[in-house]
């Protein structure tokens, strides 16, 4: 430690807020000192649990001058105009995935950051999976050979017990459902993997649920590499989170088990990663043995490491963030091209997305 | 044994006609007699390994009235005037996979086969799996709840070995490279679980191979009962071959060494079958456990048992092989319909396909 920690607020105070809340009080760089919902109940949960203040308006605790930052968890929608104020406020944001579920809104939160020149982070925590970061190494050192596609599904049942109550229920704040919710962070994992996506086919499917939501979604994207990904990702089912790699030389097959992905100090302890090479190789095509081998993961802690990058670029320590909007822009996007495709019945480039806003 | 065995002759004798001689020359329900090639020195190399007869034309294996039935592993596009040829001369036919590789062939066939009145046996072997038949009995029993989706993918590195000299490398003969060769396969085991396809989106790239021909699919499909599957096959990589079905209440894991593919005695136990479901379910998301239990695989013997259900057929014991000239039809269509969908940027319905030829 060589600063003093970050002064930080939460704004949103729901169920994410706390998971939020258990990875960055574990770190000596962040100091939580108060905390707003519009919800007195859960401002005065939160506070008991975490043992911060509380202010009864967002103005009030962007008003504070020893808050330096705000950890925003709000609804998708109410990103944009949370985040405007509060880096009109001169405060630092941190904001969880999705940047925002609105072309426009995620625009104008590039724009807020950039023009107020405070430090921005955006919670794609996925691509800070032990198994993400070395599959990345695997890539990158030549060990799979020329790789031409990736498969990868998040999935869980929360779609089974969601109604049109519940925001996540509704297609205008969490477009395509598990994609928004779930799947964005294999987008931002393929954005880190094979760089930008050119376009997306998809089929978003309402099955299973008692909310007008989407629930069951397949997605197709053609990177401007030319490399392929499927994303699936399936509101109706227990947890699923898998990446496979394709490469000439090597398959790596990485999966978590879902029950652990929100202790994020321990869940690469409940994770698995093969590589599929030949163990021997011969002309004859029937006379050829795989083997798997089971590749050690190095225990990481994605949701605390998020939040020690974010207060060490405040603190000026790093060059900023790993994951900026502009980033950010691209992954929602991806997400309403695939809602787009799923709509109208064709392929749809994110160029189409991104300029129209 | 309550039959004579069935007299046959194989038509074809490239590789997979020794993978095929392998299987049916353990069954004692089958007789091989003769074999037909171009090539003499195939001939002689497949009698003097088999201990048959020869023929060095295929009319004159065809005029011989002590030959009941061919097994015809000819390259794809030859399918339909060998099966003609067969027919027309009463014999009855057993064919690998795919029926043909153009939709005028398969309709030729199907109408060759009904007009002569003789059985008719397609090699979609890969539903016979113990994996295949038992998730299908887990999905009729309910077991795993409300199915909504399947993903199912089916690679090898023959891409990275084939030339534009070989019939495989030329996307006439081999539409979708493997597509054709390996995922209809899949296709035929999704058509076995999920019914017919409507509508199918796919992206085809050529990489790393020396050939003019595709090697890295991605397939989404749309069934005439709503239900979604991806279909993924790639022709530069190790083989891999997996099926992964989604529920509400469990999810499935299949796959299988692909080391072993051709072996089909002891495939199956080279297979493995996951059930994943909530070993603990409660109100609260971050608070449920999920347990993956290994499903106990009753070995089977795909190629051995197709061979054998023709025989029957042929004998009158059973209804007719379970894989028709139409279902063969709807297999190949999807392929089609894939090869059309990339090519032209849209999805493709069945129909168009099925209708246009």
């Amino acid at each position: 430690m060589s600063y003093q920690p970050v002064r930080v607020a939460a704004v949103g105070l729901g169920r994410w807020a706390n998971i939020m809340a258990r990875a960055y009080t574990r770190s000596e760089k962040i100091q939580l000192v108060s905390a707003f919902s519009r919800s007195e109940q859960k401002r005065n949960a939160f506070s008991e649990r975490w043992g911060c203040q509380t202010e009864d308006s967002l103005e009030k605790l962007l008003s504070r001058d020893d808050i330096e930052a705000v950890i925003v968890t709000t609804p998708n929608d109410q990103h944009a105009p949370v985040i405007e104020a509060a880096a009109a406020a001169g405060k630092h944001v941190y904001v969880d995935k999705p940047i925002a579920v609105r072309m426009d809104h995620a625009k104008r939160i590039e724009k807020a950051v950039s023009d107020a020149g405070v430090v921005f982070a955006l919670g794609h925590s996925a691509r800070r999976l032990a198994g993400m970061r070395q599959a990345k190494e695997m890539m990158d050192s030549g060990r799979l050979g020329g790789v031409s596609m990736i498969e990868t599904n998040f999935s869980n049942e929360r779609g089974l017990e969601i109604t049109s109550d519940n925001w996540r229920g509704q297609r205008h704040m969490a477009p395509g459902g598990p994609l928004t919710q779930l799947a964005v962070h294999n987008i931002d994992c393929l954005r880190y993997l094979f760089g930008p996506v050119k376009q997306v086919f998809s089929l978003l499917k309402s099955m299973y649920t008692k909310a007008e939501q989407d629930t069951v979604t397949m997605t197709l994207c053609e990177f401007e590499s030319g490399k392929l990904a499927y994303i699936g990702s399936n509101w109706a089912t227990p947890g699923v989170f898998f990446m496979n790699v394709y490469g000439t030389e090597a398959t790596l097959f990485y999966q978590l088990d879902f029950g652990w992905w929100s202790q994020s100090q321990v869940v690469d302890e409940h994770s698995s990663l093969i590589l599929r090479e030949f163990a021997s190789m011969t002309d004859d095509p029937d006379n050829r043995q795989l083997q798997d081998v089971s590749v050690k993961l190095i225990n990481r802690d994605m949701f605390k490491e998020q939040f020690e990058e974010f207060a060490d670029a405040i603190r000026g320590v790093n060059n900023g963030p790993e994951v900026d909007a502009a980033t950010g822009i691209h992954n929602i996007a991806v997400v309403l091209a695939a809602l787009r495709s799923s709509q109208e019945g064709r392929p749809v480039t994110l160029k189409e997305i991104i300029e129209e806003a």
